[in-house]
């Protein structure tokens, strides 16, 4: 086996061959190996259920890859609802022709970001569709997780809640716009599962009031969401906003607001006050959370909208991102 | 809003008019309203969990289109594997300049689908490739069941089992050949939900060993698995498979096996012999059941394999399907 073939996509033999000595080798598990049509779980209690799909291109980027990627995506959107990730679906929409050794670098990336979270992928599906009907490789993932903290939502910002993000700003946009336009910055995709982080936070006796993964649309996006299902102004810091200097030269070159860039591997926060400097810490203490800073604050009730304040006490609103400036980060 | 824009994908504000004008209208529920990262659900028991992608081509057939398809795709994985179909998560990938109306229409086959199910969509995602990277729409539809009859496994075929498929094999196959050929045949695809026929089954006191729609590779491709993994020879007999005659001319003009050929809205079941003649009752006192029909019995344990006896008592292996002769019927 060098390469896809439409076969693989049949349901028959080949499907069956592909699954066994490509798929399996890289996820398999007690729960996938009975090869029946839905997988049978337990979870008790409340649980968290989402999913998305994957399209990102160039599918291998600096810091990561589309496997690595829908693995951490659907752990991320888990992660960040109050949910410990526990078992994810994965499928494949694959283009003829498509290498077999890339198919099983991305399984692999899969594999340990699933190992990793101590995740399992219990369900999945292979389409082919035939060579120009799809390009390389798409994978939509759905993930099942057990709510440990249940008082997340958009809707209940307060004022004085202070707002935290876990590392610096557009790091995943960045690296994926650099790629299509061929040049080589010294920046890496933050493109990681931020599970591991958020647990260290919500087994804390502190109080989040909203909790987001910062893709499509940035911080920006994010936050103008916040703004508007809780009625209320948010105000940022410009100085405190940690964005890699390469980032923002990128956003120069190109004409591209940092705060509209992706990030796949950091979370932004609204946090009830009187606990923002112990998250902080905490965020501090993670690997991943070393450039985690205190943005700005939840300012006034019953207007709604997003204020970047400068050192030098103006400001401007910033605005959702409008248009579609790079598609398929994501 | 006339064509799917690359800016629907976008995260931002296309996004969001695209999610609460277009998919909201046909979708909506109280949990799929709350616009966060994941539903929060509570599931007593064991659950079900099963996901597909669904890239059929042409999108609209006769009998259904591909919104029907992932709908009723995702909940007849969970019937067939005991469990009442509950909660669905629907991730659209669709290429640039995709028409609104045609969007519109496959929102609504969804919709319906879901209502007549009592399931709930309750995650989301959308994303939106530039023009020639996909073709059309691709829909992944990942569900969540309750299970209520935990003893089917394809594992657990014994000798004397009756094999019983509740309809007419190969239409939906045959449909899309047909339509991919150009020809005008009069057979509907009989893409639908099972669910409401199969938990009249499931709720009797009857033993059902096996279960499976034949989706890709047909009623051969399901067999033969049964027969490997339960280490049995299953034989059928062909004067008792119900083929509708329109499907039986197309095999014969295109070369393929009907046994091969595709379902969408029919299942497959091992029944112990003693409750066999009350289950094909039940089937056929349903409107999907009508052409129900006990097809086969399971011969010997240790030898694997599948054979279609005549009426002439001459008898053939039937194989599971090789190659990919007819790609994108899913």
């Amino acid at each position: 086996m060098e390469r896809i073939l439409l076969s693989h996509g049949g349901g028959g033999k080949d499907t069956a061959e592909l699954i066994r000595e490509i798929f399996m080798e890289y996820l398999s598990n007690p729960i996938l190996e009975r090869f029946e049509d839905s997988a049978s779980l337990t979870v008790g209690g409340k649980l968290a259920f989402t999913t998305d799909s994957f399209t990102v291109s160039p599918p291998f980027f600096k810091g990561g890859d589309i496997g690595k990627l829908a693995v951490a995506g659907t752990v991320n959107d888990l992660a960040v609802s109050g949910a410990e990730p526990l078992y994810i679906s994965v499928a494949f929409i694959i283009e003829e022709g498509f290498g077999i050794d890339d198919l099983k670098k991305i399984l692999k990336s899969m594999s340990w970001e699933l190992e990793k979270n101590g995740v399992l992928a219990v369900a999945g599906d292979t389409k082919v569709v035939p060579k120009g009907q799809a390009d390389g490789i798409f994978i939509t993932t759905s993930g099942i997780g057990r709510i440990v903290y249940d008082r997340i939502s958009a809707s209940s910002l307060e004022e004085g809640d202070l707002i935290i993000v876990s590392g610096t700003v557009g790091d995943h946009g960045a690296v994926i716009l650099a790629h299509r336009e061929g040049l080589d910055i010294d920046i890496n995709s933050d493109c990681s599962s931020v599970w591991d982080m958020i647990k260290r936070v919500l087994r804390e006796d502190v109080e989040i009031h909203a909790m987001r993964d910062p893709t499509r649309g940035g911080i920006a996006q994010v936050l103008n969401e916040w703004a508007e299902m809780s009625s209320v102004l948010i105000e940022i810091w410009e100085e405190k906003i940690p964005v890699k200097e390469g980032v923002i030269g990128l956003c120069d070159l190109f004409g591209f607001e940092p705060y509209h860039l992706a990030n796949e591997g950091m979370v932004v926060m609204a946090v009830k006050e009187r606990d923002a400097e112990r998250v902080l810490e905490i965020l501090k203490s993670h690997p991943m959370g070393r450039n985690a800073s205190i943005i700005g604050r939840v300012v006034s009730k019953g207007k709604r909208g997003v204020v970047v304040k400068t050192p030098y006490g103006t400001g401007r609103i910033l605005h959702p991102p409008e248009g579609e400036l790079l598609p398929r980060i994501c």
